[in-house]
């Protein structure tokens, strides 16, 4: 175990002294082409899982590769006294097209000088291979510098997180005594700004389905068949239009059950983060928010649910015209949750919405995107203010307890399945256009992340 | 020229003895996948208009290739004294996707036995090769038997009908005095049933519009951003699920300005064909008729305007998910037109329609396909009533005169730029999937096809 403060020192200036060796070690792992949603990468994301073994059990944790009927989990041990934490994170990416929108191969990374500092750009790069990197490069510094670590550490890294995390629900059945621990660590979430750590106390849930709608049973000529035979595309876009009223409220039966009217207390704290929507907005070429006026921008995103179609395809899509009446249309819809919503229920809700505006002679199939609810932590456990002394001590600044917008479905898998709190601290900005073109971690959010964590990793095992 | 019966019956022999290198030339060209619409195809509508050319230099016709801006246009002329009539077909064909729907290479055309007789299998064999092919050999077994033809014919093939013929317009104009005639002839449209011919008395315009919505300018993470930024898929949907009201009725400001009351006399007419919806639907696996209760099937197809998406694209389409708010959505949308509505003011008021509702931070592209009015014919005229005793004297039943859904812009072009009228004749049954996977042209639509036009061209010749 390592409680004395000057061991901690010993293992922050082992990270000053090693950055471009740990940089190395972060882009071999972003030259993975992981994308858990493409058939043709399945290879790619067991080479990323042998990868991490391998680098985990060089620095002396017991790691093996867990089979799943999808990608595998890697976990990995490092037995000690002292409390016991179980690190998460995944190293699945997301697709990377549209490629021509990158400036660069998504695959090899690199360093760029940037208006606000050095940024690592790769797909992978913030979301979650360097934010996982910045846990493991912490462990590594520690246990170079005092030859262990200052607690009993489990690593679970996932391979789905990107497509819902399917084969996470059993593994945690399956395993509940290996992985339990006293509290989990997580770092897929963001920071304020790029000056200022948070911890994300509120996350939302998710579910999501695709839907296709058939009509004739084969392709028609718009001109034969149009005005008399049922056209699949307006069938779902009234389907689809008809989600939300003109205030951007969702109209699906029940949809609102669960959702918990914010505390004025809460509100205060979020209005006095000052949240630039504005400045939020025009960094991706937008002015306008939308949906319902009673809630502020902020709290749209971290404490209402919503509804978006993510995709939509149907009838001829390519250059030129092809004046045909579609046999097919289908959509990808998903919906973030917020409070107790049930996905199970929203899914329910929806599929009959569909249903309801179905023609007798159409018919319709669905594809389930699994879910997950909504999940919040006790803000004033010795877990949490342990975690704020650290941030506050690497980064010179009080760290802000945030709501987020995402979905981090393993907090709720935890806490329900294996009865513990999540402690959700990470080092992505806003501007990191995880799931886009161009995807970027500042390099001060890789090292002074890293430090973070051989801090939190300290104080957590001295509370 | 030929004036006497026996040249005639000479003529006809002719085509039931040479009725295998008939069927050989038709596949030659049925092999050239000649879509107009794909770039990559673009050699390929070279080589079909090539073949024609050569087809009909081999029967004496002084044919050439004549240049446009787009694919190339076949014009060929064969002198002799008599009325003169301008020949109208195209050469281009439909894309073959979704590929995995034709049950044979589509450009490998095949006989088949089916249910109603021997059918000819091939993307085209309907829609307009087999068509205008019918005209040519009608022309050859003339030539052959007689040494001549019955009158003075031009015949015009074009290779963008398929993508709304955007060079046909300044193509007559330009060369107006060569192509006038006394009167046009088009191949492009069906019979009544496989029995049953039918001249095509009334057409549908057409007119369409490629849009896309532009909201983000990158893709967004649809945690992140969801409820608070504008998703173009969802402004799509409700611009497209507006089009119409809940009886089907195009809500567009002004669009049925020029859609004319059917006549009572018109509606009587077409009642006692005895028009089979039920069948006509069921053949597509569809049993509602959908739209305004206040037409019969065949009123909506033949005198009604309709509206069709014909294809709606945005997002993440591929397998898996992607929880992403899309930068772009984009839908091709098409207009089928009758009486005198104007093309260009329906484009306009289409567009007044989405621009209204655009958000000031969205912004939309437009991408016009070429449009053309209805158009319809005197049908009392002698050259109707020349052709309407033609084709009762090959398929021994009364043909019936009917309207069409499709739109044959030719017409329209024909009335305007050369001020002639188009007498429309076409052997097409309603199940030839014309625009689908599987396309087929019955051999009788071939053989009786061919028989039809020798007794036409030898009818109008002697009024």
């Amino acid at each position: 175990m390592v409680n004395n403060r000057i061991e901690l020192e010993k293992a922050l200036e082992y990270l000053d002294n090693n950055q471009d060796e740990s940089l190395e070690r972060l882009f071999e792992i972003l030259r993975i082409p992981s994308i858990s949603t493409k058939n043709n990468n399945k290879k790619d994301c067991l080479k990323a899982a042998d990868w991490f073994v391998q680098q985990l059990k060089d620095i002396g944790f017991k790691a093996s590769i867990r089979k799943t009927s999808g990608h595998p989990m890697v976990v990995a041990h490092f037995e000690n006294d002292g409390p016991h934490f179980l690190f998460y994170g995944h190293y699945d990416v997301q697709p990377v097209d549209p490629l021509d929108l990158w400036d660069h191969d998504p695959f090899h990374p690199k360093i760029e000088d940037a208006p606000k500092g050095k940024i690592i750009k790769a797909r992978g790069a913030s979301d979650d291979k360097g934010q996982v990197m910045t846990f493991i490069e912490a462990c590594r510094a520690h246990i170079k510098t005092s030859g262990t670590l200052p607690c009993k550490i489990t690593i679970l890294l996932e391979g789905e997180e990107e497509i819902g995390s399917p084969s996470m629900s059993n593994f945690l059945k399956a395993n509940s005594e290996e992985l339990t621990a006293d509290y989990s660590l997580v770092c897929d979430t963001g920071m304020w700004d790029n000056k200022t750590p948070c911890i994300t106390t509120m996350l939302r849930g998710m579910v999501g389905d695709e839907v296709t709608i058939t009509a004739a049973n084969r392709d028609l000529h718009s001109g034969m068949y149009g005005g008399v035979a049922a056209n699949p595309i307006h069938l779902l876009t009234k389907i689809l239009s008809d989600l939300h009223d003109e205030n951007g409220r969702i109209t699906l039966d029940g949809f609102y059950n669960g959702v918990p009217e914010l505390s004025l207390e809460q509100k205060k704290q979020w209005d006095n983060l000052n949240f630039d929507s504005k400045a939020f907005l025009s960094d991706v070429g937008l002015s306008n928010v939308i949906g319902e006026p009673n809630y502020t921008p902020l709290e749209k995103i971290w404490s209402q649910p919503t509804c978006e179609v993510n995709g939509i395809w149907g009838g001829y899509i390519e250059p030129g015209f092809k004046t045909v009446l579609p046999s097919k249309a289908s959509a990808k819809v998903s919906f973030r949750l917020v409070g107790s919503q049930v996905p199970s229920k929203v899914l329910k809700s929806f599929r009959k919405h569909v249903i309801s505006l179905l023609p007798s002679d159409c018919s319709v199939e669905f594809n389930e995107k699994a879910g997950s609810g909504a999940s919040s932590l006790p803000i004033n456990s010795p877990e949490i203010k342990a975690a704020e002394k650290a941030l506050k001590d690497e980064w010179l600044v009080e760290p802000r307890m945030v709501g987020c917008g995402g979905s981090i479905p393993i907090g709720d898998h935890f806490k329900n399945i294996l009865g513990m709190n999540s402690l959700l601290v990470g080092f992505g900005l806003d501007d990191d256009k995880i799931h886009s073109p161009n995807e970027k971690y500042s390099l001060s959010s890789y090292q002074k992340g890293t430090r973070s964590w051989a801090r939190i990793l300290f104080n957590l095992s001295n509370i």
